[in-house]
């Protein structure tokens, strides 16, 4: 009696497997900084709480399938604030950006087609893909390039004709990249001479730092077609477990393609929505202060990691991650030394392992991604943990 | 450019291709009774309600994968008053029945694998299965035998080296139908011989009437290894738009893949998760009650029907669908008919056609699936307005 293999072969990630360390750890006693997770830890807007205190139905009825009225409608409004004239009929509201995603590899590809994305890259990406029989081809972005846009040649030769998107993340997770104007348009270039949809996973939109410009794939008139727009409310509220994100596309045959989809599926959770829409009326000093926030943890993680001595940081521009080179052959065996041989006074650090942001072989090894999503006191903490946890797994494997 | 087909060939509903019309006679002042859903009428318990108006947190973080540790630890005393022995770590939650329904394509087969399952069936469960790729296979169970499990023979036939599991749902939508404890066994046993999984989708369980005995899957010791049950709270508790249900097994490699998939889409709602585990402390007689209410309904429509000449009923005994078979040749044509040319003193319902219900070509033109979600004052006028449509339709066919 055997399982499907599609799903065996999916890899367990990273901190799956080293979560068992990390409870090991924390029976010890130990205190432990996760650097690992993208759960924020800032409080979710007050009144979006209390949009769910006052839900008022006594019926939790099927919504439609398309998400709330409510929700679509107030969306164009927050997209235009981007520059991007999205009409509520070219959204459809998701059970998390993780549905959206699903959605893209659904809608978009059939069995053997194939999706092209630059590597680092968030790794549940390759599960929804693989499961749903894409091939993702990896384009290698590099910590020496500030993980930018690869070379657009690099794209072009692994475009086949099982080809159907490129896929980018921006800001990026995990590399804190912030994709410019110009590298969307070259993109976008590309893709309409080889046929091509752009996807770009825009949810940590707000979380843009140095007064970058954040430029939405949605305002580019002139390739709206080819166009999809992944998002989510999750990080921007601080809303993670109110699965509530969007599917976007100005392209009538894309949004059709997934409206089946939705359909299958009846409809998103209904009182997460309602969340959802409350947090569209947060007044964006909100947003403004949280981004200051993690501006001023990134100041102080990157400062910090570029005191230790070995340590490549790339320098992040956006989300609230980073990936960091170390100066160890094996970033994961590095990882759980932290967890299960290591303190500093009662304290350690969980990183995740870089390996499995990449496809290719080899890549990301002595790479960790970091999360900046713990307050600066607790930062520098962990901070001081990872170099005295560098010295002590030098001095050991030296020693061996 | 070009979207994917496997979505593209995904036939739209029935529902959905009536909706226009539906809503056009609303349009012109039309009452139209529904019969076509099953989205029930009647109250969430008010604890439930009042559960999520209690909300306690500041921060919506993301929950488990395997669904919040109190409403995974509630469920097995649920499980137990029928008889099952389950374990927490034998289920996941899921995002509504509908997940559950994804991640069983998705766990027991790969694609171009195959599922038997008898035929008429909820459409959306054909909608999942091709879109990750799965070949269903129907064996008919038909009205004149009441829907019964067709003969084991006819199932041993259409077994292949790609079978992977049989899937039944009972008590079943569309028909009504409760698969006795002798059909299970023989249905497992059959399972066991090909080495297939048996699937049921119990979400209707406690949509029994007639004292007539429920019997879950889940009770059956000797088979635990090869079943797979799939549950919802939404039916039973009238919170269809909380998004959230099961996905139940013993076998420990069915779960460990199902946890792959959740894990790659994080994590299930959260605050509707609370109010699912408000749902189990529901007194009993909330279910009962709901159960009586919908017992006497159905008395109301299989009497109301079997009043109207040329139609042929089953006799449902669960669930709160039934399927009736027509005197037309062409139901959905009859139900547009309904919709677009009739009404009955300003009034005029809608029903589901069941051809979408049948994998066989021609199988169930002259049936519709009626949902009996209205109160039985509604119910009557509703039978009333079956029976003078009825009429109008022969007369005016007739006069062609």
């Amino acid at each position: 009696m055997n399982v499907s293999r599609r799903i065996i072969d999916l890899q367990a990630s990273p901190i799956r497997r080293l979560a068992p360390y990390a409870r090991e750890a924390v029976e010890r006693g130990i205190k432990v900084h996760h650097l690992n997770i993208g759960q924020p830890d800032i409080k979710t807007p007050p009144h979006v709480i209390e949009a769910i205190k006052n839900y008022q139905e006594q019926l939790i009825a099927y919504g439609a399938s398309e998400g709330r009225d409510d929700l679509r409608a107030a969306l164009p409004h927050y997209y235009k604030k981007y520059g991007a004239d999205v009409q509520a009929e070219e959204i459809l509201i998701t059970t998390g950006g993780s549905e959206a995603l699903h959605f893209t590899f659904m809608t978009l590809c059939d069995h053997g087609d194939e999706v092209i994305i630059p590597e680092p890259f968030y790794t549940n990406v390759a599960s929804f893909a693989h499961a749903v029989g894409v091939k993702l081809v990896p384009v290698t972005s590099r910590i020496e390039d500030n993980f930018a846009l690869p070379p657009l040649s690099d794209f072009e030769a692994r475009i086949t004709d099982r080809s159907r998107a490129i896929l980018i993340c921006s800001p990026n997770n995990p590399t804190g990249y912030i994709y410019h104007s110009e590298e969307l348009r070259a993109l976008l270039d590309l893709c309409e001479r080889h046929d091509l949809f752009l996807v770009v996973d825009e949810v940590y939109r707000e979380f843009c730092y140095d007064n970058e410009a954040f430029v939405s794939v949605l305002t580019f008139e002139r390739y709206a077609d080819r166009v999809v727009c992944l998002d989510s409310f999750s990080k921007r509220f601080s809303m993670c477990g109110a699965r509530v994100g969007a599917f976007v596309s100005r392209n009538k045959a894309v949004i059709a393609n997934a409206l089946k989809l939705a359909q299958a599926r009846l409809c998103p959770p209904e009182i997460e929505q309602i969340a959802a829409h409350a947090a569209l009326g947060t007044d964006d000093s909100y947003l403004v202060a949280v981004r200051d926030e993690y501006e001023t943890r990134r100041d102080a993680i990157v400062a910090g990691l570029k005191g230790i001595e070995g340590v490549s940081v790339s320098s992040p521009k956006g989300a609230f991650y980073l990936v960091a080179e170390l100066p160890v052959d094996d970033a994961e065996a590095f990882a759980i030394f932290m967890l299960r041989d290591f303190n500093l006074d009662g304290e350690t650090v969980m990183v995740s392992p870089c390996e499995n942001f990449y496809l290719t072989e080899g890549m990301g090894r002595r790479q960790v991604r970091i999360a900046y999503v713990l307050n600066t006191e607790d930062l520098a903490r962990a901070v001081s943990c990872l170099k005295a946890g560098l010295e002590a797994y030098q001095a050991k494997t030296r020693s061996r």
